[in-house]
Parts: C-alpha cells; sequence; structure tokens
C-alpha cells in the first residue's frame, strides 16, 4: 500500500476538550456553564476593522513577509526591549499563528526523529501532540503538584532523572496550566543550571504572562544569566488581549536564530494572516493600566474560587485554571465530571493535563463572569459533598 | 552538541522572490515594475470588517475549531458541490491557512522520513522546500515545457521512469505556474490511471482555478474516474479572489481522511484566524459574473503579453504567468534579470522553478495594471535585443 500515512499523526489525538463539548450535548438539559475551556470572558482589546494601508505598511490583501509584518515586528520589538529592560533586536522577533504554532515552529526546528522533549508537568493540553507531530517523544517529568504542596520540592532530581542522549529541550508554561503554580526566579535559575548542564533548550511558554499574580509578576526565563542563547521566549495575543480568535502570537528567539525560524514559517503556512497582524498591532496599543484591571479581575475570580470551592484544589500563583484534586471524592473521577455536566457545569479531564493527572480536573475562573462562576462552584460543591451520602450515584 | 537543529531545515532555503527585492534595492534608481511577484492588480473581492456574532457563528475573538469555522465548511461544501456537480460533504472540506498550509498538511499526513513525492515540473517555487520541510525527497519531473512545445508528448514515461518503492504522491499545479500550461481532461486521465497503477496520491494544486482560459474551465482531477479516493484538492482565495493577505484556503479531502488533517492542523497552529475565516465566508458570495470578467480581465493581460513580447516564450492556456526562454539571449540568464532590473522590471528566476530551468525566466502578467505591463514589456523587449548588439553587456 503506498497511499500510507504518517505514523507521526497515529500518535496523536483530537482534542480532548472536543469529548467534553460532546458530553455537554449528552448529559445536560439547561445552559452548562463552560469552565473546561481554557478563555476569559473579557472584552478582546482589539477587534477587526479596515485600515489605510499607510497605517501599517500592508493592505488586508498583501501577504505580509513569513517572519512578520515589519511594522508589527518593530512593535514587538519595542515592547519586549521595553519589557525586559534591554535590547531585543527585530530579528530575533518572530510572529507566529498563535502560540501553538510558535511551539510547533521551535519543536520542528530542533527536533530529529525519535529526540526527546522533556514537560514540566502537569502542561498545557496540547503539548504532548505538539512533541509528536514534530517527531518528538515527549517525556512527562510530573514536578508542579509536588511544588503546589511544597514549594522547596526538589523539581531537578527528576528531571536529571529522565534526561538521557536524545534529550533536546525542556518545555514548560509559566504560570503553569493547569495549577496555577509559578516558578520563581531561584526555581528558574535551577532550570537554567539544568539546562546548561545539559546543554538543552528552553521553550518558555508565557501565555499567561499577564495574568502573574506574584508581587515580582511576569519573569522571563530568558533574563536569567545564561539563558537567552538557550530560551525561546513564546507569547500570545490569546490571553493577554483576549483575543484567541486572532490566532496570533510571537517568538523571541536566541540570538541569530530567528531565520531560522522563518524557514520553517515560510514552509508550512507562508505567513500568518495581515488582518490579523494589524489587530495584533492595534491591541498591542493596550494601556499597562488596562492590562492592569485585567490581571486584578483574574485575581478577583481566584479569590471567589478559593473562597467558595470546597473540592480540594491546587493554589493559584498565577494563570487562569485551578486544579481540583478527585482522590476524596466518592466515585470515579469520570462520574465526578458527568454529574458535573448534568448539574449544568463542565470541567476538562485531568488525563489531558498528564498522564499522572487522571484523578484531577481543570476549572478555568474566568471562562464566565465572577455571578455565574459564584452559582457555578455552589454546583459543583453538591455534586462533591453529594457522592459522600450516595445521593449522586 | 544537544541544542542541535533539524536537518530538514538545512535542506530548505529563504523564498528566492526575496533575493529579488534585495536586487532591486541595489540595481534600480526608479520605480521598478514587479513582474516577478504573483499576484493580481484586480480589488480585493472582501475585506476585513467588524460583523456580529449571529452572522457567523462566532465572535473575531472566538478560536475557530480545527477543522474551519462551521458556517464557512457548510458554505465551501455547497460551494464545491455546486461546482462538482456532486455532494462534497462537509467532513471532507478542511480550512487551511492559505495553499502553503493545506500542501503541507498533506505532506505531512502522508510522508514518512525519506519517502519520496513527485512534482510535475517546473512547479511552484516553494513546492520543493514543502516537500523537504515534511521530510520527504522531491523528484522534479520535467513535463511541462515538454508539454507545452507538444502537446502531444508522453509525459507519463518520465514519470513511470522517476517512480520508485518509496513514492508515496504526485504533486502538480493546474493550471501550471509558472508556465501557463494546461493539463486536459485526456492528460488527467492518464496521470489518474498513472497514479493508480503505483497507488498514489494525488495532490492537485489549484491556486489558478479561476484563470483557465480554455473553452471547458475549470477542471478538478478528483472529478476523473478513480481519482477521488487518492486526491486531495487544494484551493486558495489568493487569487480568485485578489486575497493572499487573507491567508486562507480550503482542502477537499479524499472521503474519511477529513479527521486526520484535521489532526495536522490542530498540532501545528490551531486554526486558522476567525477573522480571515469570516472575510473568505464573505468573498465566497462573489458573483460568478464578477469572477467571469476577473478572468476575462487576466486573459486579456494574457494577449497584451502575447502580442507584445519579443522574447520567446511559452503559450498561456491558464494561470497568470508566462515562461521566458533566455536561451537566445546574449548573456547569462542572470545578466538578463539584472538589465531587466536596472531598466525598471523586475522577473522571477527560472531556477526557483526547477532544477532545469536556469535558463528561464518567469513574468506575471497581472502583477501591474495593462497600461504599465506595456511599458514593462517593452523594456524587456530592449533589454533582450540589446545584448544582440553587445549594447547591455
Amino acid at each position: 500500500m503506498r497511499r500510507a500515512f504518517s505514523r507521526r499523526l497515529d500518535k496523536v489525538s483530537r482534542s480532548p476538550l472536543v469529548a467534553v463539548d460532546g458530553l455537554i450535548q449528552t448529559l445536560s438539559e439547561g445552559p452548562v456553564s463552560k469552565l473546561h475551556q481554557g478563555k476569559t470572558y473579557f472584552e478582546p482589546c482589539a477587534r477587526p476593522r479596515p485600515w489605510l494601508r499607510e497605517e501599517f505598511g500592508l493592505g488586508a490583501e498583501d501577504h505580509a513577509p513569513p517572519s512578520g509584518a515589519p511594522m508589527l515586528r518593530r512593535a514587538l520589538s519595542s515592547h519586549m526591549s521595553r519589557r525586559w529592560g534591554q535590547d531585543v533586536p527585530v530579528d530575533q522577533v518572530i510572529v507566529t499563528n498563535g502560540a501553538t504554532h510558535a511551539i510547533s515552529s521551535v519543536l520542528h526546528a530542533v527536533l530529529e526523529e525519535g529526540d526527546e522533549v522533556l514537560i514540566l508537568s502537569p502542561q498545557w493540553l496540547f503539548a504532548h501532540g505538539l512533541v509528536r507531530a514534530a517527531g518528538g517523544v515527549a517525556r512527562e517529568v510530573p514536578v508542579f503538584l509536588e511544588l503546589s504542596d511544597d514549594p522547596a520540592y526538589d523539581f531537578v532530581s527528576p528531571l536529571q532523572a529522565a534526561v538521557g542522549p536524545r534529550t533536546r529541550a525542556v518545555y514548560f508554561n509559566n504560570p503553569n496550566n493547569p495549577t496555577g503554580f509559578r516558578l520563581d526566579r531561584e526555581q528558574l535559575a535551577r532550570l537554567v543550571a539544568f539546562a546548561e548542564q545539559h546543554d538543552l533548550w528552553l521553550i518558555a511558554d508565557h501565555a499567561y504572562e499577564n495574568y502573574d499574580f506574584s508581587d515580582e509578576g511576569y519573569l522571563d526565563v530568558a533574563l536569567l544569566p545564561g539563558a537567552a542563547e538557550r530560551t525561546f521566549s513564546v507569547h500570545t495575543f490569546s490571553k493577554t488581549y483576549a483575543m484567541p480568535g486572532l490566532r496570533t502570537g510571537y517568538l523571541v528567539t536566541p540570538p541569530g536564530l530567528g531565520d531560522l525560524l522563518t524557514k520553517w514559517g515560510l514552509y508550512t503556512l507562508y505567513s500568518v494572516a495581515t488582518a490579523s497582524q494589524f489587530t495584533a498591532y492595534t491591541a498591542l496599543r493596550t494601556s499597562q493600566e488596562e492590562l492592569a484591571l485585567r490581571r486584578k479581575k483574574a485575581a478577583e475570580a481566584r479569590d471567589l474560587t478559593e473562597r467558595l470551592l470546597t473540592v480540594p484544589h491546587t493554589t493559584v500563583q498565577g494563570g487562569l485554571y485551578t486544579f481540583l484534586d478527585l482522590s476524596g471524592y466518592g466515585g470515579t473521577p469520570q462520574e465526578f465530571l458527568h454529574a458535573c455536566i448534568a448539574a449544568g457545569v463542565s470541567l476538562a479531564p485531568g488525563e489531558a493535563f498528564g498522564e499522572h493527572c487522571a484523578g484531577w480536573a481543570r476549572l478555568c475562573f474566568t471562562a464566565v463572569e465572577p455571578a455565574e462562576l459564584s452559582t457555578a462552584l455552589d454546583k459543583i460543591n453538591s455534586v462533591y459533598a453529594s457522592a459522600y451520602s450516595g445521593e449522586a450515584r
């Protein structure tokens, strides 16, 4: 049979969240608060609109260069230079089709078939599939639940145990989706030392950079001594600017690697839609005050969850999620999720976020407005409590 | 050294057209008619605009499913069903980030490292790199210049000579970029028989489907007996609707393969920008009369070129290009291209379109309006003529 298929795609599955949408159709009779989705209820920071070519150097009908529209790249270079307090040259800034494409581009640029990537786990639900689609082998290293329990946990030891001759890179997101744990400066420094010791790439996913609730705030591993040359810093407009439909993000590459990453973009999708790039360009003018207000609203939703939720869950230092520990529930995790949907709330199944997370569930506290969140938390609490009395079984 | 790079990317180069842009900066003093670009001077059929969620089922800020926005997929299914005169199910229609991403998706879905793809040559300038980036080996099979000379040319014989145990697919675009040759029904039937004999996939690139100047018009190989099960039919809004900046195209897959292709999209870019999909949805309402008018304008530009151009070139049956034979020029092809730029016209170097095409150059006759095209053709004729008298050397 010549008409074969790539084995890479056999190893990846459809989105596990699509299955939740299916369950909602089957199990619920009324409206459902969809806390399984990763999103914010905030208004988008910019909307598509017509523009004059002079505003952006390109009309909507003109395709942009594979590395991104020059005016957007320059604006991102300035933006990141301000944030980092040091020059971020334009040629290290590559516009991508969201964070997904940014991470996929890096993986394809650095992996050979069978090379390994260490994933700090639990992790963003598509990280595994991105590595596999790029021909790599994903090795989950559970660290975030352990760190949530004990911030002094020696998370480098399991990394040392997992590293092998084919290991090429470490992927992590910080603050972490789904646990809400945030690696601080000291922890990041230990991660950099580990990467230096084994000469690994670092793929740092900053999707939740605006929702870092620590006093220090957004901290990029690339800024730590010795890290810049090995760090691909991933950013997206999806969460910070509440525009996931824009499908626009960007990479800051190590020095000298912008052209390499551009080649991958060229030979997979040519370039990102020009209208998306223009909308990103206008969103980038959002004031720091407005972004801080959104961070405050997210923190309030986090606080509301902390106050109301009786199911054991992780402490949230950043991001838009808490991870629920279902080990004390009187039924299986699947029974819990189904009962929640029947009660009008959907959560994401834990196993989507790590092989060791089947006993957990992810809750996004910014997916709906606070009033709806309160009601949803009550419903979750009731489902959790009712299992003890056998009512829900 | 652990921080290695994928060998796949070593095998691909930056866009050869970027080099032409560089030459324009260096060699020209005045304005240059950029006939090296593949584009139309036509107005885009739709422009980005705000919309109400009800109009499309999704707001601009909502991300679409990886296979495409449901309303766009349904509209494309209806559109293709009308064109093909038979049902094209929605689940075989996958929205992609332009034709580049469509072709890349198919290649990644069907190739293993080292598998071979036969490319009917000369070919679209990125076809080679797309195959390499997907881990494949591209085997160019020169056929279009031979067919241009003699439509009865037995183009299947060189394909039979090139097929091997690792051959998985045949890529071709029809009408052909850069020669303007159009494979007719009888020739496509021979191609299908060849693909059936060796059980190969057919990747049929229809970027120029609206610019088929034959009496029969757009003809999709998928419609020929036995072809549907092995044909990926590639379409884009870039040329038909004059919107390359939209980065939106679509695939019609063989029955049952939509989900497979969706997985590749999911794990490379998640989905196409929602605003692009909405703009595509509105562009799809462009009347057949308007599309026919654009075809007529392109045919007029083709006729103008045929009438004025004294450099030997291919006869154009479709598409937006003619391929110039520089073998009779008194200098090297590079000298010709440089002299043209100095005179104010840029052409694309032939080698970008095939290993055997170094003695050729591509001209896009719709890149500028007819008056500018006339002047540009005069300049090209002068450069070509002057070499004979030694003036330009």
